[in-house]
């Protein structure tokens, strides 16, 4: 059986559920990849554990002070990392030097924070084509909801001529709020707040900040462009006003905080901002926790998905799907492609 | 450059749409798979054309009475079989016999015609697995909409508990002339037979035969079900009455007919039949040609997936994105999978 050692940098709520899933899915992966994996390395930013036979889930509760960092992971002997830390698009950090160190060594990278790609994304790209390295970021470019499979595998060949993107939920639970009761954007945000599905400091999701890095994801990773958060004009939803709530809802029209891309002369073009629906759309009625991308391109015409996974645990399935499309290829380069490729 | 020769066995509005997108691709093809794509054989049921050198567009007008059948396509040296043919489950014919001859000789098949597989599908299936074929399907399996692919790709890993599938366009149309515009079933199959979106006899539609064999292909190729038609419950939309019509029309709720998977212990159970949607579900605003399915898997939720392409172009890229998946995978496995895969 076929080894194969995983490390976990960044463990908070994501990266346990994303090991817990791993470990309950071992059999899986023996059965269909004939692989054995084992979960060698976690780590927070100031604490972790390592063991080449393996760690299982009980002992993932008490981490060890001292083990972190790429060095740590590195002396782990993983093959595969995934890095689920936080994320800082202004700096990259802290994933950037776990990813630049995965990927220097001709490992795989599976990305699930946003900061190093939408900061680096395309040196990591390139680092990782020139070490033969694969780098995975399902995780990272909305989860649950597939949008670069997309691109790469459901739409292949066809020619990309706009994308759109419902990709935020706090936005969609306050603009709800708005629209369905009444409430300012003030106490909407308040609201929000309380129930625990909006950060302390919402500015990052109010903003479009957030809508902005899984925009550039989707175009860079997905459309091969090298947009920076410098190219895109970003707008929020801050500054709806009762008025624009009141117009919308006499027009029937429902307002979503929409990241755009247009192609065309071979230049790609992104923006964040408002965009209305009507109700025969089936854009309008994604809401809450939902997320949405609509693809428009030259032979398929519209393509929607919509996704409404639960977090964390979808975010762990989406980069565990990274996870298999990584056995799939290193199986088939183990064995020169023999037998039937799925 | 490596030389891929494909062949067209059906040459009606599809097969045709089919080989002038594949020609129209041909430096796509060099460019991105490094592949020199030939088109070096179609036919119809009775005429056809060959030339070892391929093919191109404008020769295909005018083919030659007597070129046709599986032992033609045999002697056109080719590598890939798309087979665009005409469909009946019942028997299978005509595709069935030119997919056993193409996968018998470890050929690549690419289908668009759902008889042969309605009909054979786990003997092509094996057929294909023991001779190192690739068999893929999805022109076949509601074309523009992805369907196999969130299963093995956007999905992988995850278990599968539900599928819906509204994948028949003209119960689309019908349904929306009744609820939207007051006709009886009757005078709503008159129009919409007029307008050009129903077969002279459209029952294998409206008895909702064609949605059973396009869940057959998604169980049977998605979910590695063993079904026939036997398996299946199917009601279609033909007993809709003025009643219902009205009954729904005053709940708010939107009819659909429905292709509906679900699994428990092991086991895979399909009906069709009509479910209806309240307006704030986003497939309740699926109609015309537009197709969807959701699925919903214990790690992800549900995912939805909604498809507008317009025929033949839609199905001819579904069939040429099976296409661009064994070129990837013929080349990870002429070349031992050296170099990053996608």
């Amino acid at each position: 059986m076929n080894v194969v050692r995983v490390a976990i940098a960044g463990f908070g709520g994501v990266g346990r559920a994303t090991a817990n899933l791993l470990l309950a899915r071992r059999s899986r992966y023996r059965q269909v990849h004939g692989a054995d994996l084992r979960l060698v390395a976690v780590c927070g930013s100031r604490s972790g554990l390592a063991d080449a036979d393996g760690l299982e889930a009980g002992r993932l509760d008490v981490l060890e002070p001292g083990l972190s960092g790429p060095a740590f992971i590195e002396a782990s002997g993983a093959d595969i990392l995934i890095e689920a830390g936080p994320s800082d698009f202004r700096t990259g950090a802290p994933g950037l030097p776990y990813l630049r160190s995965a990927l220097s060594a001709g490992r795989d990278a599976i990305v699930i924070s946003k900061g190093a790609l939408v900061h680096s994304g395309p040196e990591l790209r390139a680092l990782a084509g020139s070490k033969g390295a694969m780098l995975k970021l399902s995780g990272a470019a909305a989860a649950a909801l597939p949008t670069i499979d997309l691109l790469e595998h459901s739409l292949k060949g066809c020619e990309v001529l706009e994308i759109e993107g419902i990709l935020n939920a706090t936005t969609n639970y306050l603009l709800d709020s708005m629209m369905n009761r009444n409430h300012g954007f003030d106490e909407a945000l308040a609201r929000v707040q309380a129930g625990g599905f909006a950060e302390a400091d919402p500015r990052n999701d109010t903003e479009g900040w957030d809508t902005a890095s899984k925009l550039i994801l989707i175009a860079n990773f997905g459309l091969d462009a090298v947009l920076t958060m410098d190219d895109l004009v970003v707008e929020g939803i801050q500054s709806v006003t009762a008025h624009d709530i009141e117009a919308w809802r006499r027009q029937g029209l429902a307002p979503k905080l929409v990241g755009t891309l247009t192609r065309a002369d071979g230049a790609t073009r992104a923006t964040v901002g408002i965009r209305t629906y009507p109700l025969s759309d089936p854009l309008a009625h994604v809401s809450g926790k939902n997320k949405a991308i609509r693809i428009t391109t030259d032979a398929m015409g519209e393509t929607i998905a919509i996704g409404s996974g639960t977090e964390p645990l979808a975010t762990a399935a989406a980069a565990l799907k990274d996870l298999e499309h990584i056995l799939t290829a290193r199986a088939a380069r183990a064995t020169g492609g023999q037998g039937r490729q799925e």
